[in-house]
C-alpha cells in the first residue's frame, strides 16, 4: 500500500497539462503553426535583460558563497531588498524579518497552508473561478476548500453568499488578484469591503481569519490600473508572491511568503511558516536566485506585448459577437461560451486548431480561459480561426472599431 | 489557533543551527580565526569551474526556454543525461521515465515519504546515528520513525535489534552511506544482508518493504572505496540523490527521486512521488539548473581536500588519545567523548573555541560530529585546542606515526 490519494495526484494531470501534452502531439502532426495553443501560463516574453547580465555578473564571484546555503528563511540582504522595495512602491507594512523566501507561488501557497491549518474542520474559502491548485495544497494541509461563487457578471466577491460562509471554522480567505483565470483586478473598494467583513466576523466568531494573497500578477496590470496592497487594509493579511511572471523565470521558482507585521501574533504565524517550510523538505529557497534579486528588484519584462495580446484579441473576440470579460490584468481572458457546456464548446474549437481550457476546471461553468501570454503571431493566425468557431455558432458581429 | 507542531518546528532550531548562530556571534567577538566552527555541513571546497561555465554558457540561449516550465517530474534530457549516468557507472537499475527531479536531497525525502505513507501506523525505520531531519520528514508525512540502534563498535545495522523491529507496519527502512554523522560505509555484505532480510520479511508480511536510500554523499568517498547501488540487490528501493555536496552548490537545491524499475508497482509509486510533489507544492525544480546538469555530470568537486583534511583530523586525532570512527567517506568525523555526556563535552570544547555537534542530535549518545569541510588551515589551527582538550580529559597519546 503507498498513499492512493498521491498516486491519484499523479496520475490525473491537470486539464490544462492534458491540453499542453494534445497540443505537443497535433504540433507534430500538422506543423506549429498550425495549432493555436492557448491553454498555459508560461510567459512568452523573455526575462529583462539584465537578469541573465546580473546572473552571470554573480557566476564571476566567489563559488562557496553563492552556492552555499542561505539560512532557511532566505538571505538577509535579499529578504531587505524585497521589503525596501515593497515599502518604497507599495507603502507596504512589511518586514525582513516575516519575510519567508519560497521556491514561488504554489510553494508559498502550501506553506502557508501548512502553517496556519490546525483541524481538520479548518475552512478555506477561495473565490471561483479559482486556480485549480488551491484544492490540492488546501487539502494537503488537511483543511477543506470551500468555494464562493464570484458575481457572474462582474467576476467580483457576491458578499451576500460570502458572508453567510463565514462561520467559526473559517481559517482563511484567499484571494488571487489579478486573477488567474479572469485578469480581474479587485478594486481598492472590493478590497475593503472584503476587509471590513473579516474584521466584523473576526470580533464576531473571536477567531483569526487569515487573508491569503496570491500574487503572481501583482505588476501585469494594463492602462495604469491599481492593484490596492492588501496589508495596508487587513492585518491577519499573508501574501503569496512570485517572480515567476514579472520577471519570465517560472520554471526558476523563485517567490516570498510575507507575514503582515500588524498581525498581533505576527512572530508565531511566521515560525509556523518557517516550520512548514522545514517539514516539507524546503530547505532554501536556490541562492543564485535568491542573490540575484535584490540586483534586480522593481525590473519588469516587456509587459507591452502583453498589452498589444489583449488588445488585439479582445477587441477582435468582442467584434465577432463574443461576451469576454475585460482583463485588466495577467495575462488571461475570460471567454463565455456560446452553449452552456465548456467542454463542448473547446472540443468545437478544437476543429479549428484552437485549444483553449474550460472553466469547469476552475470551478466555474460556460467559460474558457485564454491563455494570451503567447506571441501576437500567434493571435493574428487564429483570429479566422476564432471567426469561423463564431459563424459556426451563429454569434452576431459587433459593428468594428474605427 | 495555527498550527502549533509546524510553529514548534519553527521556534525550535536544530542544535546545529544554534551552534552556527553562537559561532557567527563568537568570530564577531573575537576574530573569525579564532574560533574552530566544525558544527556545519557546508562544502568549503567550491564547485568545479565547469559548474559556472555551464551556467554563464546557459544564461547566452533563449530566456524563454532556458527559464520557462519545465515537466513536473523534470528536463526529460536531463533525466535522460541522469539514467545514462547511473548506468555507465554503477551498472544501476534507473530509467529516465521514474526518475523525478527535486530540489535537493530533503525534498526527495519528504515527497517519498507523502508519496508512500498510506496510514498513521506507517512505520519508517531509520538507523542511529541518523540525520536529524528524517523524524521532522516522516512525521510530516503521517508515519511513525522507528529508531533502529546501530552496531556501537562497527556503526553497521545491528541485524538482531532490526529483526525484531519489522513487522507488517514497516513501510519502509532509511539507510544513509557514506554516512552523516559518522562517515561509514555500508559495505556490499551489508547491503546484501539487508536485502535478504528485507525480501524475506515482505514475504513473510505479504507487505512492500521499501528501502530508501538518502544519497548525497555517494561520490564523496576515499580510498578506493566502494558504495554499492542498492537497485542492484533490492527491488523495493527509492534512491534519493542530491548534487549539493559532489558539485559543492548546496544552496542550489537539485536532486532527485529514483524508482527501481524492477518493483512491480513502479509506474504507480512514481505517480504517487509526482502526487505528492504536486500537492507538497514543488512545480519543477529550477529550471537553469536542471539544464547544466547533461552538462556537468560525471563532474565532482576536488575531494582532494576532504581526503587531505580526513586524514589530517583523523590521525592526529588518534594520536591525542581520543577514539574515533574511521570515516570512509562523507566529510564528517565522529568521535567519542571522553565523558559519556557528548553535551557537557561540547561545552568543555568550547572553551578551546572549539565547536562541534553532539551526537544526541543523531538519536546516538556519548559522541560528536565533527565536519571537516573546512579548510585544512582551519584544521591545523584547531589542533592545539583540540590537544589541550584531551589533556584536561586526561587521554593518553598514542605513539606518533612515522
Amino acid at each position: 500500500m503507498i498513499s492512493q490519494k498521491m498516486m491519484q495526484l499523479g496520475k490525473k494531470r491537470s486539464t490544462i497539462r492534458e491540453i499542453f501534452e494534445y497540443a505537443k502531439i497535433r504540433k507534430a502532426k500538422i506543423g506549429d503553426d498550425k495549432v493555436f495553443d492557448f491553454s498555459i501560463g508560461n510567459p512568452s516574453v523573455p526575462a529583462p535583460k539584465c537578469i541573465n547580465d546580473k546572473l552571470t555578473f554573480l557566476l564571476k564571484g566567489d563559488s562557496v558563497a553563492l552556492h552555499g546555503y542561505t539560512s532557511a528563511q532566505g538571505d538577509k540582504q535579499t529578504r531587505h531588498a524585497i521589503a525596501t522595495h515593497a515599502k518604497k512602491t507599495q507603502g507596504a507594512d512589511i518586514d525582513e524579518e516575516l519575510i519567508y523566501m519560497t521556491m514561488g507561488a504554489s510553494a508559498a501557497l502550501s506553506i502557508t497552508f501548512h502553517a496556519i491549518c490546525s483541524s481538520a474542520e479548518d475552512e478555506f474559502i477561495v473565490f471561483a473561478p479559482h486556480f485549480p491548485e488551491y484544492k490540492v495544497f488546501i487539502e494537503s494541509s488537511g483543511g477543506k476548500m470551500i468555494v464562493s461563487q464570484s458575481d457572474r457578471d462582474t467576476l467580483m466577491p457576491d458578499f451576500d453568499a460570502l458572508e453567510g460562509q463565514l462561520n467559526k471554522n473559517t481559517k482563511a480567505v484567499i484571494i488571487n488578484t489579478p486573477n488567474n483565470p479572469t485578469g480581474v483586478i479587485y478594486p481598492e473598494s472590493v478590497i475593503k469591503r472584503l476587509s471590513k467583513l473579516l474584521k466584523d466576523k473576526c470580533k464576531e466568531f473571536s477567531t483569526q481569519i487569515f487573508l491569503v494573497t496570491d500574487e503572481p500578477y501583482r505588476e501585469l496590470v494594463y492602462d495604469d490600473r491599481k492593484v490596492p496592497y492588501v496589508t495596508n487594509y487587513y492585518d491577519n493579511t499573508i501574501v503569496c508572491y512570485s517572480f515567476s511572471k514579472v520577471l519570465s523565470l517560472p520554471g526558476e521558482r523563485i517567490g516570498y511568503i510575507s507575514v503582515c507585521p500588524k498581525m498581533k501574533n505576527a512572530t508565531d504565524v511566521y515560525a509556523a511558516v518557517c516550520g512548514a517550510g522545514r517539514s516539507l523538505g524546503y530547505v532554501c529557497c536556490a541562492s543564485l536566485f535568491q542573490k540575484m534579486i535584490p540586483l534586480v528588484i522593481g525590473k519588469c519584462a516587456d509587459l507591452s506585448i502583453y498589452k498589444r495580446n489583449r488588445d488585439l484579441l479582445y477587441d477582435s473576440l468582442i467584434n465577432m459577437g463574443y461576451n469576454c470579460i475585460h482583463p485588466d490584468g495577467a495575462f488571461y481572458l475570460f471567454m463565455q461560451t456560446p452553449e452552456e457546456d465548456a467542454f463542448a464548446f473547446c472540443e468545437q474549437a478544437k476543429k479549428y486548431e484552437l485549444l483553449m481550457v474550460p472553466s469547469n476546471d476552475f470551478g466555474y461553468e460556460g467559460f474558457v480561459r485564454i491563455a494570451y501570454c503567447v506571441t501576437t503571431k500567434q493571435i493574428e493566425s487564429a483570429l479566422p480561426a476564432f471567426e469561423k468557431l463564431a459563424v459556426q455558432y451563429g454569434l452576431q458581429p459587433k459593428q468594428q472599431k474605427t
